[in-house]
């Protein structure tokens, strides 16, 4: 059987080809651009797309207009489009209502949105919630046109229609849910997020492959309005998930950076935190009320125990939010890197628990079961270690990922040392799992146990 | 109106002008130059006299006799005063009792203090609670002495009559106080403590103007033996003091410096770390039973609340007790400092709250309230930034400036955003104050309510 | 009267000493040279042989067979002894079953343990559990052995008998226990760990003179399977050990390091880290589940606060478990110095408590009690500053180890500052000792006092 929690080999490349696909499609939080996309990501996991009507009220927000658009330009006096939809959609600022005019550049120049300090680029900008139309272009494209008459066109419909999301549920074990969601509704940006969608499509293909204890549901939505109509449609859902994770910016060749939940010390929290630690330079960051959908995940009435991963976050890598986010900006390797620091935060969501040590008066003796070297005088094995670990700490208060963090190790070596403590009955089952307590139902079992279960074994 | 918590223009130089008048004065712990003192600082803020009879018991101590000098010397053998009480009333030791004699150098010598590693300045020292007579002066002085005859006097009086302390009380809207404590009983030192009674002087005109959720109770009194009677006749009151301040040492050109109360992680330790983190070099102490009145307010059968603000701490400069603490030693631009960081901290005190998000849903659209940019793709100004982490963060669990202190950023400007929110009505007023923690009464509130609230909304 | 917590001057020497008497006996976990060692430290203090029977079930262990040894040899095709068991006893594997055989070079060498990195050493090395056998010697000397016959002898039995272990207890005030255990199984090592044997000898003859609050019991056992064997027979006394110090590694040059407990907080703990931070370099070791003993005492059934005290730790010195740790690798001054640190911990567990002030509103008036200077304006001796900190945190919260941890001042100064004060009356008994927090009867104390102790007394 394959590895359960790696990266399939060649994945990164696989990645890196659906992000070309995507790329030419003209996202937005509505419309075609945005189904297309989701159209190709069925290709590569089965995903149930719906539809939520324009005017829907979802919280305190509307689902906005629905908005399409099949081309723009500005062209000077003779003709010329010096401005052109067709080279890159981030020319239109998305969300421009229709125009077609004639003006003078002094009476266009408050329209055109460019990067003083990266002259070469063309921005990316926005007017979601309120109509407005303008174009984005470099800052040397825009000091090269000459003063005169400029005709602009956007051919843009914004009209009552409908907000598309993509869901994929992977039924596990148990009700409980891990929640990945993926913002999908950027235009020609390859990192923020085609990597997310990538990452997100191929983890639900290769999860969908494994045994799950959670039910994990992917999500792949508009920015802030898809959560907040996913949400605002289910709230008896949202109070199944235990565990979740945003993905965004995964391509780059930053280092791996994970972003607290509200909470700050939830197991997706604990886990994303051990797995980066132990994997070399990384980042970890507390949460801020700014970002991406956890947001709305985590704002005070969810309060959801959701991160968020990336490689270089948002805001900090000067390509962001520009034409310089392209395909050669992100790479194979680190695409199938944050798939695998994914899938490593996973096995520690679906695999921590607690364990009781059947043998806990004086360690057991391990070596006439095979599971120690016979030779003394020398140092233990780090293998060994881990089963002493294990065992010293299996006292129901301590799950397998206190006790690999104790240790400082892997917690696939730790989980490893688990079953074979397990085999050789010397672990039992622990029906009251530590790792419950990020979900706040800990405090009955903390407190008391650490010195009951050695009183209980001394009283008897 | 003039801003509540900032320094009145040109106060700096107000204050120092007010330590000009009070410097001359001979201040002891009791006796006429402190009652002159307080005199002169009645003519900055109404405050009311009290006298407490010599002989009193006050807990542990008894109010000593009253002590006044009217001169002082050591005259050489030629009658030249050598020593002269007219020059600095430094030279006397305080408190001495009134002698008139003749005695050779040698017999003289264990009645004179200099401090020998700094040659040039007179040393401050007293005598409170032991009957006993002596001088201070320069070593230099002392060593430029010839043998010799000396005749010695001082023309003073330690008899019955009383204790005196100035009290100054402004009303608020509740009973709860603030404390302000400035002793009041050193001669001739500019920066301990003139300055500090010449801050506290404008702190209470100041604050009298203003509206007022607190009432403030400021005390001039004598060091040690002026708080412990105090306390001693104002039990009750004691009980009332929510928050409290000891400020001395204002006007050194050294960094703010802040120290703990006893609890340390009082509402005024807290308030008093954030405005002093954020306004640059500073330095925060812990609790230590040694320094001001604090050692009184943070005695154990009291355990009040009650830090204590100064630059650079008693004993850590140079001229600390010398003459060296003079009139050039104390800086208008530091007063005034001083002034605006005791300001900032009876800012938190007075407003300091937790309120709740009344949209806790996912985010509110700020946009179509005006209170956010419309041009999306851009980062978010502090000012947004700051109305994010309010809406976030008001689950009744955090106060304002548990806020401010999760975004680094001034408690006035969260306290603008919670304005400007409760005024769009997003916000509302949470009745149990977690500001309250620090008095001891928060443990019913943190725990339940951080999943309690979520699971509410969720329930439903 | 002698001091109690100090080494006796020429306790150095004298330990050294009696290393050297002992370091030529082979000993092992089981045997005449274990017996015989034991005999020789009950010259030093009276200690009782207890015989545990081989075949005897201990919790997962059975006590082995008794293992003796009169000879073994290596000798060339000539006769002459290559490997002599005479010139070190680290020549034989120990546990080695009897052997008598002639055979190949090449046949032999699996059966040889060197350490090519330390030419020059002779590892130590056992093999307890699975009968074998094997020679340990230096790489050089392996390296210069031609190919050829050998033969080779281990004149040893391994037989039914008794696993052999000592122990001395000294009935204190209460039955309160202070184990001190001391592994005493290793052949001609000096620092591991006839070092622990000699500053457990001297230490228990130095507390037999002295008063005890606490029983004392010493353990002389042989590693791993004397302390499971101590255990499986002594659950009742193990219920009654307040603390614990193994010891070993005593006598090299390096840092007193101290290896924390599997609680991580007890008395024991803290005292520890209190004593070495005072008096320079060192280490604190947080617990992991390998090392000595304390494997056992702190194995999640027991659960014991029992930590380990060492100079350089087990494994991080080269001379470590080989035959460089020889007489000159231990020095008297680096025992004499471990002994006076061991004191100066159980100084701590003998008389850490709490007091309660019994004049605690405001500062009681030392200095007519003459506990404090009378001349004001200097700054107050650390003696005087000691006697605040007693004062000021003496609220029944405090023990006199949390108060010296506030004061940075040593425990023994703390110690006499509150017996002064007690004899002022100024202090007195406070019932419940939150010494106890370590064993878990705290969580009632902590909290209401904080704040009940001041209301109680505005209250009345």
């Amino acid at each position: 059987m394959k590895p359960a929690y790696i990266a399939p080999e060649g994945s990164g490349n696989e990645m890196h080809s659906l992000i070309r696909d995507l790329f030419p499609i003209c996202r937005s939080i509505t419309g075609e651009g945005f189904r297309e996309s989701l159209r190709r990501i069925a290709e590569v996991v089965p995903i149930a797309l719906s539809d939520v009507a324009t005017g829907t009220h979802v919280f305190d927000w509307t689902v906005p207009k629905e908005w399409n658009i099949r081309d723009a330009w500005i062209a000077d006096s003779t003709g010329r489009r010096v401005v052109d939809f067709r080279n890159s959609n981030l020319h239109v600022v998305s969300y421009s209502v229709p125009v077609r005019a004639r003006m003078s550049l002094a009476e266009l120049k408050p329209r055109l949105h460019t990067l003083p300090d990266q002259p070469n680029v063309i921005p990316y900008r926005t007017s979601y919630y309120a109509e407005d139309w303008g174009f984005c272009l470099s800052d040397l494209a825009l000091q090269a046109l000459p003063d005169g008459e400029y005709e602009v066109c956007i051919d843009s419909t914004l009209a009552p229609g409908n907000l598309t999301y993509g869901e994929c549920v992977l039924p596990g074990a148990t009700t409980d849910e891990v929640l990945i969601s993926v913002h999908s509704c950027h235009p020609s940006l390859a990192n923020d997020n085609l990597s997310g969608m990538a990452v997100g499509a191929f983890l639900a293909r290769h999860l969908a492959l494994q045994q799950r204890k959670h039910t994990f549901r992917f999500l792949f939505i508009p920015g802030t309005i898809g959560s907040i109509t996913w949400l605002a449609g289910h709230e008896a859902e949202a109070r199944s998930i235990r565990h979740g994770l945003v993905l965004s910016c995964l391509g780059d060749g930053g280092q791996p950076t994970y972003k607290r939940s509200r909470r700050g010390t939830a197991l997706v929290d604990r886990a994303a935190a051990h797995v980066l630690r132990l994997a070399g330079a990384h980042a970890l960051l507390d949460f801020v009320p700014y970002g991406y959908d956890e947001r709305q995940y985590c704002s005070p009435g969810f309060d959801l125990p959701v991160g968020c991963l990336t490689r270089t976050p948002n805001g900090r890598y000067p390509e962001y939010h520009t034409s310089d986010d392209n395909l050669d900006f992100v790479k194979a390797e680190s695409l199938e890197d944050s798939l695998t620091k994914v899938l490593a935060i996973i096995e520690v969501l679906e695999h921590d628990r607690a364990y009781i040590n059947l043998s806990p008066m004086c360690e057991p003796q391990l070596g006439r079961r095979g599971l120690y070297r016979n030779t003394g005088g020398t140092t233990p094995k780090d293998y060994e270690m881990c089963l002493l670990w294990v065992l010293n700490m299996s006292d129901g208060r301590h799950s397998l990922l206190d006790i690999a963090e104790l240790a400082a190790m892997p917690f696939a070596i730790v989980r490893q040392a688990a079953d074979a403590l397990r085999e050789a009955s010397l672990l039992g089952a622990f029906d009251r799992d530590p790792s419950n307590r990020a979900r706040g139902a800990s405090s009955s079992l903390t407190e008391p146990s650490r010195t009951s279960l050695s009183s209980r074994r001394l009283n008897r």
